[in-house]
């Protein structure tokens, strides 16, 4: 389509301000104890896969990078601060000329991403680095969940064009503006949500409502309204009152009489209600019997990947699917848990002094020290084995055979050779700089479908999945048990 | 606060284009159908309470005004649709001269509210009242399922203070921003949210991360530093290493050798993981021991009305909580499902011809014709009786006996003296003029605690309540089941 996608009228929100109230506590607190230029690394991970999936898809990167790139405090902001009478002039005078001087690194969007790899790394003053924990996580949390739910649904869909269709029942406007973004990115043709093809050019679509059809005297006037509006995209919308004994007869008819005489071509017809699998094989076999084999047939009623998976085996006779409220929320688990833990400080010469958070619960444990992700491929088939994480100044030598172990089961070992090593985040800001150009959302999408036909298909069964190897190098899993033991040296029972 | 609330920096998004495609292919198709200024009538409701609860609490009403105030179309937008050649030039010309002019009734924010009553009902020419369909169903979907969420966890809290914290989890900024405005609707005392208090002014609050805790050389440190910025709000958090063998131990020395000698009054712990119970238990205990009674206890680890509700029943000692993740996405049924239907519409001399949507599912019948809820009062004690959906033109005589009846089972009926009623919608638009204000939110949350109280406890109960009757004037039953006659002899097996 020619027109150009206009981002930025639409953007215009500084949600600088969206954040913890807490980050600002702790901000003036850094100021207050002059640790405000302490170098600090934080990483952003999660620790579990929603729907005990296989794998999720990293979405959200291009709008962490609008929203670091306008970190800015308006005199009003300033003001309300000043208001809480909790905070320094000095600190208040430190936001009113805030610049944003983080090293940043993402995982690009639509690579396949794993529990406990950090997605996101940001180096930089205290004071910064913690100040954008919200957004980077409520960004990344929310895009992410997304994209993985449309992918899986997607993948029950099996090629079959899935259409987002959710804008009313998401959880706010921008879930329903970047949960479109995010849905096209994990897999979706499209969405019903034209303000995101305004914004991101991702295509947008959409029909009629059953308030057509009852706004007229009756169906088949009503449909033949439709054909005379839009004569070669003529979707009809066929269960207003009774699918097989009044919307798929008149929908027949008006193909039949009216837009094939005029040299139309028919287009399809729509379900939004009753049994899927029934109604589907039973309008299929009616249409082919009235010489109608090329209308498509539009399902949409509150499907998710395990009904699509389901009609789909029963036989069910559907060319495309419009997915509502349970893709646009992720209903079935409707939280991605990334969280944004301190990984390292620098002391005074820049030494990096590795971090590590303890927990009771052990797998809510943190992997310390400035690190580095490596997706390890096969060269043969191009397969990707596991993902190793390794500290900053590791270097993997793909002309030795690479031992992976697994961090808990350290007896479970695979040696691997004939690899190559690709190193998953890039530094998206230098000292505050931007120095990384986002994709297009479609060729996010393209990339996302690329690197997930690169898994191995037990990895992305979306029930009961293989567990794809998330392991440490041996440097980083030292480092890990040297912190573990200090610690726990402190609190013996 | 002397800071004044600051709203409209923050919204200058115009939302106009967040619109399911199909409301333009519709609108587009009215003005070709020559339908466009048919007056049509449309109701905003939903069918089923989350949770299988007993009641909603209604949210959103002023981000539905501010929707319908600001409708307009820039030129952008307009090119935009140029370019998808897809509509006449009658109807782009429609767009960049729009002009809303429909009249809005709705519920006001903060009443509880219940299945199959109208919420918001639109009265205008089709071509518009179809078009706000997105905005009206996002809008109210999200706000009264985070205030209905709200309301149950606050209920369980049993008066104890709630604050959302959830903004890191929320689906998209406006989950976060909108989401805490609703939260607060429905009884959480504050919100982490920052950017919430300065657009609406409810309290936001906050303390410290883990990472101020690791980002010193030890606990007692990060305590200190703490106390010494805050002494007078030091709430600390005793659980980034071990709760009773470090965090609490330091807090006590923090409190009894820093603050109280320097006249400082100690405020409160957090715990942010473990077992709530025991630690709770345990931690007032040592705090009683120690002297130190009137420090408060924080807990925030995953809670939601069940967790909260079994703690209390165990006895922990739990003076406020923070809850995140599942109120903000309302994580165990994260959609509300209102819908927005066609039920009437006006012939050329004004006369109102109902209309009704059947369903193979019985309960998807919709209400027809244009209607008013009454909600009955006992006038003895105030508690709320039933709501009564009318016609529009009918009167209730408070000096008669009401004669109540199931709608479905006809044969369980109620008479009711000494009541009085009370009509629940009210006029927000009048011909697209404004003609209501909006209460301030801190209002609506009292009114909001008002009004639930004249609930039956019984109905507000959280697990398996008693389920409130609404039920349909003599009148609006007649005209449903003439309607319901009609089609279903068109469509007899």
């Amino acid at each position: 389509m020619e027109y150009t996608k206009n981002f930025d009228i639409r953007n215009g929100r500084n949600l600088t301000m969206l954040v913890d109230f807490y980050e600002f506590t702790m901000g003036n607190g850094y100021l207050k104890s002059n640790a405000q230029n302490t170098i600090a690394y934080f990483d952003m991970f999660f620790r579990r896969i929603p729907d005990n999936g296989g794998y999720c898809i990293m979405a959200g990167v291009q709008q962490v990078i609008e929203y670091l790139s306008n970190l800015k405090f308006s005199e009003d902001d300033i003001e309300y601060l000043r208001c809480k009478h909790m905070f320094s002039k000095k600190f208040l005078d430190y936001l009113r000329n805030f610049e944003f001087c983080c090293d940043v690194w993402a995982i690009p969007e639509g690579n396949p991403v794993f529990p406990n790899e950090p997605l996101i790394t940001v180096r930089g003053p205290a004071i910064q680095a913690q100040l954008v924990e919200t957004m980077i996580l409520l960004t990344i949390n929310h895009q992410t969940l997304i994209a993985t739910k449309a992918n899986r649904i997607c993948s029950a869909a099996k090629g079959r064009p899935v259409m987002e269709f959710g804008s009313r029942r998401a959880q706010g406007y921008d879930g329903a503006i970047y949960g479109a973004r995010a849905a096209v990115i994990g897999g979706c043709s499209s969405t019903a949500c034209t303000i995101s093809e305004e914004m991101f050019g991702i295509p947008a679509t959409g029909t009629m409502a059953h308030s057509w059809i009852q706004l007229f005297n009756n169906e088949y006037e009503a449909f033949k309204e439709w054909a005379n509006v839009y004569p070669d995209n003529c979707i009809l919308l066929v269960d207003t009152y009774n699918v097989l004994k009044s919307g798929l007869p008149n929908a027949i008819k008006i193909f039949k009489d009216v837009l094939i005489p005029n040299g139309h071509k028919p287009k399809g017809i729509r379900i939004d209600s009753g049994d899927i699998t029934y109604l589907t094989k039973k309008c299929r076999e009616i249409l082919d019997e009235a010489g109608l084999p090329e209308v498509q047939i539009v399902i949409s009623n509150s499907l998710d990947e395990f009904i699509i998976s389901d009609v789909l085996s029963q036989g069910a006779q559907i060319n495309s699917f419009g997915v509502g409220e349970r893709l646009i929320t992720a209903k079935s688990e409707p939280v991605f848990g990334g969280v944004y833990k301190l990984t390292a400080i620098e002391d005074k010469n820049g030494k990096i002094i590795p971090k590590i958070k303890i927990s009771e619960n052990e797998e809510k444990i943190t992997n310390p020290g400035f690190k580095k992700i490596y997706r390890i491929f096969d060269k043969k088939d191009g397969k990707a084995i596991a993902d190793l994480i390794t500290l900053n100044d590791e270097i993997i030598d793909e002309n030795q055979t690479l031992e992976l172990f697994d961090p808990v089961f350290t007896w479970k070992k695979k040696r691997i050779k004939n690899f190559y090593a690709k190193e998953l985040m890039v530094q998206i800001f230098d000292k505050g700089k931007l120095v990384y150009e986002s994709p297009d959302v479609m060729d996010i999408k393209n990339f996302a479908k690329k690197e997930t036909e690169r898994m191995w298909p037990e990895v992305l069964r979306f029930e009961n999945p293989h567990h794809y190897y998330v392991d440490l190098s041996q440097g980083l899993w030292e480092l890990k048990q040297t912190l573990l033991r200090r610690y726990s040296s402190n609190y013996e029972e």
